[in-house]
């Protein structure tokens, strides 16, 4: 039989303890997990940035993997932890959207989660990752049915984070989902959902600058200068050839970036 | 039977190839090992840092695993190494202090380790991480005894990393432990230890500063004021609502905290 | 049987998921698989840079480990894919010459990797670490014959990365090949290539600065001081007491590097 996989997606960064003692409450209750870090360098609370980093990595790995997800700015407050079944994975996370763009994506059931039995104990209030999230996914991913965890609901949240909300005729109001390491700033504007970019002028306004021109490539257009292209997740990226956007803008995850097309 | 599981706790970081190094030599001896990292972003050389790290997660792991801390400024001086039980797990490290907080905590047993068929040859100058600590763990947690190592001693190195010394009536002299990723610097000073801090005025002084508020949470005052509040594990932070201490203070780990009580 | 050991070499970084999908493709085809990560936080596209860390680190895994080093610009150009047999182990890379240590130290085989049933499919213009090398070491990994990837061919890419261009009598031309955590720069000159360095005067040129002072140990010199040492691996490297000679240099890895001797 395989051997289970528990992805960890977090805030916590990797220089404190904080991601060791997740793995060690996972191993402490299935010895036989194999543990896959998506990342830890989510921006701290940054919801929307985790939905964004878990929706790009959930489709590369095997069914059955068990995907936590731990940005909980509500943590010891009445916000529930939900477990999620999705394209034949599971997803485990505070009921605070960070599984919107799951739920954009694929067929999905949330339940919230009651079952005290499968907590540490004591629950810390500051550790929900330590205390529910983590012995939870290990519950889980030992064998325990989905439905032991407590009942189906409807009401958990989601966030329209990759949908632009539309401000006018021709103007719609986005925002920055990732920084990328070398400075490219990921939006919510999806090239299908706005194909309009491909044949039309249009102008972002993002970090106090505008953006009026699309490349095909980085080497379309001169060192220093920022431009939009189509990146491989299939949304508009703003970039600059030999640099950061990010830097040079001044902004990353979080941002606002308005779109006008003409 | 379940998989022997090994921490690792550096202040190696991450982007060079020493961590790995480690973790090759670990599984060409016990290719089942599961290596779980705690941080490798400890501090060049700060052995209170690394001590306050390893505390903090050891009691997260199951029985059996075994622990190796390697902050080691004595690297190729005649500093031992050593291998100390407690809580019913194992702690490898060269014997300056960094398992001094497990020594607070917990029943210990400490042995110098001599057994020179355990260590990988030649042994370098220079990376007794990879040519001795790692090889140790590897055959401890294969099931090598603890007693094969080498002879328990008792002049070990304790240093009073979670005691502030007194420095007068009502003043003691105490340090960061580590600044985290929001920058909350952690001190030395336990609550349990200085109750009076909940019911009597005090000052804190650190990184030219000083700090006379206790919060019960960050939103208690306004953005950018200093506060001081009771963390998760029990010690004292320096804090500020909306900011990062650490960057206002211009300090870190092992800076110096000094407190007066009224 | 021992479980296969994959490790990764990549300039991915760790906050986006690029790292986290090639295991997530790994553990889909071996969910057997120990996977390990040798360094993501290599520079961008800094190919010798990759070279040096792949060279320092694969000395210490066992035989029969898969080794996949990912640093490519060139990926979507016709730059192959190659499968290189070195060591009784195996390495998976595009053929751009970031194996040319390698090359330097063991006998060789390479292979063209062209068997496209091997590859994820469709393939992306950009995720060759996740659609060819990380399926195609699963697949090594897991048990395919190295002739089943790919005919031999002799015409592999090998860059002097480790060998200093002679440009006079006296005088050589090298670079940075990695600025290690502390900042000292770590050069292409071994100290068994240049024995001259240990009795001879000399003059390195990096950075705008000269170096001409040989130490020991780092303490040898006044703090603030810039000056060569033979680092742990027989490179030349350029070192501060208590300082980061990259920060004082302003450079990096891949910067200019030259001696002259006298």
């Amino acid at each position: 039989m395989a051997r289970p996989i528990i992805t960890l997606t977090t805030d916590f960064g990797l220089s404190d303890h904080f991601v060791a003692s997740m793995k060690g409450v996972i191993l402490g209750i299935l010895p036989d997990a194999h543990i896959v870090d998506i990342s830890h360098q989510v921006s701290a609370f940054n919801i929307s940035e985790a939905a964004f980093v878990i929706s790009q990595a959930y489709p590369d790995f095997p069914s059955k993997t068990v995907h936590v997800v731990v940005i909980d700015p509500g943590v010891g407050t009445s916000r529930r932890p939900i477990l999620v079944s999705a394209a034949g994975q599971f997803f485990i996370a505070p009921d605070n959207g960070v599984l919107s763009m799951v739920y954009s994506r694929e067929k999905h059931a949330v339940r919230a989660i009651t079952n005290a039995k499968y907590f540490r104990r004591p629950v810390s209030d500051t550790f929900h990752g330590r205390d529910i999230f983590a012995p939870c996914a290990a519950r889980l991913a030992k064998g325990a049915r989905a439905a032991s965890f407590g009942k189906p609901f409807g009401e958990y949240v989601r966030l329209a984070i990759d949908e632009p909300a539309r401000t006018g005729a021709r103007s719609w109001s986005g925002m920055v989902l990732k920084a990328d390491r070398f400075g490219n700033l990921i939006t919510n504007f999806r090239v299908s959902e706005f194909p309009i970019l491909l044949t039309r002028p249009f102008r972002f306004a993002a970090g106090g600058c505008e953006i009026t021109e699309m490349a095909r490539t980085f080497a379309d257009f001169p060192q220093g200068e920022l431009f939009v292209l189509v990146g491989s997740a299939g949304f508009i990226e703003i970039s600059m050839n030999q640099g950061s956007a990010a830097e040079r803008l001044g902004i990353g995850a979080g941002a606002a970036v308005d779109l006008t097309t003409y």
